[in-house]
């Protein structure tokens, strides 16, 4: 009989239940801060190996092959040091997001909001350099872009092994982004 | 009195309310058609504008340029071909959701999934041919790679400006995850 006398208090229970239950949610934080440290981790090997490729031939003269040489390569290394540095942070966000969980629906947008940016930018910096070793690897008869890669082995599977490495942390990000909007879609009430 | 009777029509009506209230949200839709029409028309100006440009010269004999000589541009041509296919797909998905609001939160969190793997085929493909005709436009010294753009005037302005078109279609596709995931997070209640 107390429950009819208070009907303010049976109508607050579903109100108060409803948001709390939806904004639980699936919480994906933990995978998200193995993955943005996988990213970081193969941002830093991909820059480490391709700067670490430089070698020099003896044609007789010392001809060097250097990163630095090719636009494309700059651009790389530019593109996944952005990447690293901005994993680094994107980290230490997710971390302080799991020691706040207030926080975590808010960050959800922003992750996919810079995570979308930084995407564009490593799928194009692969695709960037990835082009450009497939010239040296292959060459280009109908330019007379003769191939490269008989001369510089070493410089050229440095190359290789860092786009690799890159386009292994393009996916990682494509799978954060599923995974940020996935986490965030299953907070929205049916 | 007839209400103290009946508890589970009180308690019916809040938690109604709250979902409808969240699940309106912030709807996108209509820019969401307009943006995907326009990564359409992107993708088809960017594979028309390569595709027209090829051009042969008489060095003195036949020389022809043209995009499938260059497996950069080729991928470059596959790339933007399954991404204006995708944006005719996703707009008659998004035309069809304007009439069926019920489908909205579903239908943004696919859009999210599918976008973000088009945006990487669609930066990947601009990178690849940008880095490419980059060297085409300025040659590289290093390793003897000759600029062929004061020869082939004609493909190179077609080159660059698919390449220019498609990183706009780029740009469309991340203003697109942005929408998708700002309208998302507007229907998780505060």
């Amino acid at each position: 009989m107390s429950s009819t006398d208070k009907p303010g208090d049976t109508e607050y229970r579903p109100t108060s239940s409803t948001p709390a239950q939806a904004a639980a949610g699936v919480d994906y934080f933990k995978f998200d801060v193995i993955l943005r440290f996988l990213l970081f981790a193969a941002s830093l090997v991909s820059v480490v190996v391709i700067v670490t490729g430089n070698e020099t031939k003896f044609l007789p003269l010392p001809r060097p092959a250097k990163f630095r040489y090719s636009p494309a390569f700059v651009y790389f290394v530019a593109a996944l040091s952005v990447a690293g540095l901005y994993s680094i942070i994107t980290t230490l966000a997710s971390l302080y997001a799991i020691k706040n969980p207030a926080l975590k629906a808010k960050l959800l947008l922003y992750f996919i909001l810079w995570d979308v940016l930084i995407l564009g930018i490593i799928a194009s910096a692969t695709g960037t350099a990835g082009g450009v070793a497939y010239v040296g690897l292959k060459g280009n008869k109908h330019v007379n872009w003769g191939k490269i890669c008989n001369v510089y082995d070493k410089f050229c599977r440095h190359v290789g092994a860092s786009v690799a490495v890159a386009l292994f942390g393009s996916i990682v990000t494509v799978v954060l982004i599923w995974l940020s909007a996935y986490s965030l879609h299953s907070r929205v009430p049916k």
